[in-house]
């Protein structure tokens, strides 16, 4: 029996083990708590989601976990040293649905979607001249799974894009940069940031007061990466000295964001409940049935996650 | 001289003819009151922008006129019977720019921004479960030089988007419909309509309680064409038994619309100040440069008006 180790309510538990044993009819799917102790010995792989720890130090044999997540910063930290790897959510359904959030959001910035919401709020009727979008430089830290498919469909849709990435690339249509010049130069001329790193180390409060500086006046920004990759207290600074002019935030240090966190209150900051691109649990279960396949045939874990680099 | 004929504001004026001045360096531009007696006579097509009138017929040997915006109901109103005819803007940047508009809003309610602006009011974070693109049927009434772009512009995107037109028609991608069963069709299968259609006697309040209704229920709309075409009391109370769920309004009947419009305060309404698709004036002068010159060449006038139809 493969686990299913997390710590989802009961419903979503249920949901998850009825699609995988859909999409995996061959093979029998349960939760922890469900295993014999010969079956917890026995037991090479395991499908996770925000996991306890205990739970999984309790299978010797572990060799590898599929996280139905595609942000594994939690469990990068968790088990720093683990025996086993950590095979992350690659979805291009997931990419699908994260490039419309990045295009919608853009475009909710790029048409001043903001400033006309206030204007009605003052019944006012005021138009304010128009910029086209290929005078609108959009830049994009990271460009993985998620940010490529972004980059290209804010190209397609007539921005002009630059992208940030670790490693040097070439992505038709994209300025490509890298490395900590290519950071500031991306900042320096971005109208609009859109954060799609992973948490790391090297990542954590990477958007603080001084990189924040350096984006030009009336920037804005949106995050829908991971909350830590902000420093709120140097956000909410740009944005009350107008440096800033809105930031789109989906993803917070704490979530759901505490009621009394001033970010709600704020007419420039779109807040969201974490929904830019929910895991589709039909596509991510096709994504867990090839990588199991992949393992059972070839005996080989799919591409995981490198521990030194956290992502 | 080649007058421009219009009851812009003197600014907005002498940019014009500042911007036809470039754009057509060998002729000479200039106010209809600058004209002489002979330079009236002589006259046989203009530059107009809800023009006055009396100042057209002022013009005896007037053939056409040449407008700088898409939209001539009033002048084909004004000019029942004119002897000359009306050649309306027909621009592709402002069909970039409006089929832009259209992606935009669209996405705008496909992702239920107005809902999580409502909740961020609140403080109250609640996720709500996401329809792809592809499951979210989008109608477009009107699908002439910015109906059909903005079509195929969602289909890139992936929207499911069905078209209506007087006259059948094939865009690849789009379910193209036409007539009064098509309209019926098309009403009963949009969760998002987009109305795109000239004013004219035949489409003046044609969203009205009876078409309105035709909605699925929870169904949103969007109005870039002309007030006129909705029903407004009918509009709210549709909006009001919650029949539809959502209206993004760039155009009223007057505008600016009234500082007391119930439009204003609405939370299920989206009002802008008519900027979904402003003219460009360096694109727009570089088709109406493009229309004199042909009509210089050729002597056969631009593609103009049919004023039985009214577009
Ligand atoms: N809000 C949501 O609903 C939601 C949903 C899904 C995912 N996410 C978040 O999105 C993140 C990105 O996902 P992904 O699948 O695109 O990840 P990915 O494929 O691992 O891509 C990460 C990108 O960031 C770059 N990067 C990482 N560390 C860097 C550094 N120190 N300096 C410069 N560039 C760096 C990488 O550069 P290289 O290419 O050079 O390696 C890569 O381009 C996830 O980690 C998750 O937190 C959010
Ligand atoms: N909000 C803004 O900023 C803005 C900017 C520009 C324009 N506009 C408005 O947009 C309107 C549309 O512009 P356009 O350039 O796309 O016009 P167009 O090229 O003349 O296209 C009109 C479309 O509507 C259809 N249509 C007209 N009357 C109809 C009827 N009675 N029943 C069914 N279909 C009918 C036509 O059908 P056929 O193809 O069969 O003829 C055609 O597809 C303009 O008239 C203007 O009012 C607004």
């Amino acid at each position: 029996m493969i686990p299913l180790v997390s710590t989802l309510t009961e419903a979503e538990q249920k949901a998850w083990l009825a699609s995988l044993s859909k999409h995996m009819p061959e093979l029998s799917f349960g939760l922890f708590s469900e295993l014999s102790q010969a079956q917890k010995s026995a037991c090479e792989f395991a499908i996770v989601a925000n996991p306890d720890p205990n739970e999984l130090a309790d299978l010797p044999n572990l060799k590898w976990v599929q996280s139905l997540w595609a942000g594994v910063e939690r469990m990068v930290a968790a088990f720093p040293e683990a025996g086993f790897k950590i095979v992350r959510l690659v979805d291009p359904h997931l990419a699908e649905t994260m490039s419309e959030a990045v295009l919608a959001w853009t475009l909710f910035l790029h048409r001043d979607m903001p400033y006309y919401a206030r204007q009605q709020a003052q019944a006012t009727w005021q138009p304010r001249s128009m910029v086209r979008a290929v005078e609108r430089r959009v830049g994009i830290l990271g460009l993985g799974e998620l940010g490529k498919v972004s980059a290209l469909r804010l190209v397609e849709n007539g921005f002009n894009v630059s992208g940030w990435s670790r490693q040097a690339k070439q992505i038709s249509g994209v300025t490509c940069l890298h490395g900590e010049q290519g950071m500031q130069q991306l900042l320096e001329s971005s109208d609009i940031l859109i954060c799609l790193l992973p948490l790391t180390a090297a990542t954590q409060s990477l958007l603080n007061e001084q990189t924040l500086s350096l984006l030009p006046a009336g920037a804005c920004l949106i995050n829908f990466a991971r909350g830590a990759i902000i420093d709120d207290s140097a956000l909410k600074l740009k944005l009350d000295q107008g440096h800033l002019a809105h930031a789109v935030l989906d993803v917070f240090q704490q979530e759901p964001l505490a009621s009394d966190n001033d970010y709600w209150g704020r007419h420039n900051v779109t807040v969201l409940p974490h929904i830019s691109a929910p895991t589709h649990m039909t596509s991510a279960c096709q994504v867990v049935a090839k990588n199991i396949n992949y393992y059972h045939e070839t005996g080989q874990i799919p591409t995981a996650v490198d521990m030194t680099r956290g992502y």
